[in-house]
């Protein structure tokens, strides 16, 4: 599928000289990466509450994501502590297969909050079913809108070493594999998660096969069982040293599984986007779109005219997104002269 | 939170009368909107291979969702015979409460695809241990999906009847309700997935309440388990009647939980993404963003230009974006002008 894509960089000359013959789309080119290398806001400017966890922008999230991994494990413990206290002081009240008090309490937070939900311990009081049933709440928003968090930022560094061990003969550049990774994102990170996920499929399988003393299948099924958060509960860890491990596996292992699926429809979702851009960017322009695209009315569009056409058209900006910086434009443009000059700065930094 | 943002709506001028003062800026404002009435791909001309189910646009998404619809129902129809006949052949190798043989197969099927996997029926031979297997995995892939995007469709539907409900006293025109709705769409999508996910709570624990005689607490306990896929097991659909209530309320319910979240994590990400815009756009426009914002290196920032520099600090759009939208655009200006007027076009569709 990628391959419909152009296989060439898409920026050249940023890190390869341009295959450009031409000496003027050349020049005009350069322009447009003295704008590019510009942009994407001056880090030490934000202010530091919108940098810290606030800060969407694709560039700046991979690095100021060490905060909000900060926030995760400090969530992820008070969740884990809260789960083990209170199953701890009510575990007279579960029943099933026990063990240890402190572990068992432990292995029963994980499995509920993973939504495995094996059934081989379960609350049998009124107090416990309604703890559960707002643990298993709190996990899932946990797990969901904290712990994916933290996978993405952990596949996104694997991803580089991945690229390495795949291409490990060739001797292309730093700066080269980095472009590579970035045009072909999801599906690295796809990869990655799905090398992952064997790991874990293997890892587990081996552990009940030789620790819990499971046949091979059985072993395999309870496997699947658990990464998907099936949990039928016929087969689980019942003993102390798999409760152990079930609480680091259990967790890697289901969040690793639904990575799994999200980098699919990433991949999914990128691949119909290209399939529209090259739609749009290949349809034939005409006097309608010409003039439909000339924003200020000179019978001519421009560079940057032609881009904003071309990027809403593929449905990458809105129109409120246009209407809102327009409003802003239109406040700094002092002398409503339809261009902004030094001169409406200095007049507008006068009156704030 | 959504306070901080201006009140007024975005798009002032387009479904309301402005209330600019300055005529100029009206003037301005007005070639906007003609941009903004024109693109977004006149549907007529794009291919039926991009419309029907390749078509991400935002705008066409929802009106281009019927093919997707039925392919999801058709996906869903394959994947449930094939697992009803699976499972009703080798019945005999389930073991648990059983009821009707048809029947079980569907619930079981359905309890594996959604894994909510209470464990009231398993699998107890090798064939079938492994074709639960094969089916959690597809069932997991299938559900996440292709189903959340049919709910998402439902839900956006039903948006629109819940906006009139809580406003059943302003007399509002059509228009304003849809601007308002669009505004604010993912926290619509939320409360109306709440408003569903409250629905299926009470439904369901009355169900299990009066129908499988479950006293009040194990209702919601039992309800609680399922909508979160966790399945402990204790408390399950043991009846007939109950497996039949359960093959449709088990999918309706888990899937409303998860786009609950889902919705919850848009709002989250909106909210990020607003703070940013508004930092961003009240941010001090600097002679160094200035001269950066130039595209054209006319010494001026044009409309245009503010608007693409603006829009890439925001992340809104990306370098690659900029770079593959501006080799279109010197392939079409053929006489490398910097600008496209009409002869360029009349140039380059004699060439193609």
């Amino acid at each position: 599928m990628a391959n419909e894509w152009p296989r060439e960089p898409l920026l050249p000359g940023l890190l390869n000289p341009p295959k450009q013959p031409k000496k003027e789309s050349m020049v005009k080119r350069k322009k447009f990466f003295r704008s590019r290398s510009a942009p994407s806001v001056d880090r030490s400017l934000v202010p530091m509450d919108v940098v810290h966890d606030k800060f969407p922008g694709p560039q700046l999230r991979s690095g100021y994501f060490c905060p909000s991994f900060k926030k995760v494990a400090l969530f992820l413990v008070i969740y884990l502590g809260a789960g083990v206290l209170c199953f701890y002081l009510v575990k007279d009240q579960l029943s099933g297969k026990k063990t240890n008090g402190v572990l068992d309490a432990i292995y029963f937070t994980i499995v509920t909050m993973t939504t495995v939900g094996y059934g081989d311990l379960v609350p049998n009081s009124t107090a416990t079913k309604l703890l559960a049933c707002a643990f298993v709440f709190t996990g899932m928003a946990l797990v969901g809108m904290l712990l994916s968090r933290a996978a993405d930022y952990l596949v996104e560094k694997q991803e580089v070493l991945l690229y390495k061990a795949l291409h490990i003969r060739e001797k292309d550049g730093e700066a080269h594999m980095m472009q590579h990774i970035e045009t072909n994102k999801a599906k690295y990170k796809f990869y990655t998660a799905a090398m992952f996920l064997v790991q874990m499929v293997l890892i587990g399988t081996v552990f009940l096969w030789k620790v819990e003393n499971l046949n091979l299948v059985d072993a395999f099924y309870c496997v699947c069982s658990t990464i998907t958060t099936l949990g039928y509960g016929d087969k689980s860890f019942s003993t102390e040293e798999g409760r152990v491990f079930a609480i680091f596996w259990i967790v890697a292992s289901t969040i690793c599984m639904a990575q799994f699926f999200l980098y699919l429809a990433e991949i999914y979702s990128e691949q119909r986007q290209r399939r529209l851009a090259k739609w749009v960017l290949t349809r034939r322009m005409t006097y309608v779109d010409l003039e439909a695209a000339d924003l200020d009315e000179d019978g001519a569009v421009g560079a940057a005219e032609f881009i904003i056409y071309k990027l809403k058209e593929m449905g990458k900006i809105s129109e409120q997104d246009i209407a809102i910086v327009m409003e802003e434009f239109e406040d700094l443009d002092v002398d409503h002269s339809g261009k902004l000059t030094t001169s409406d700065l200095d007049v507008a930094q006068c009156d704030r």
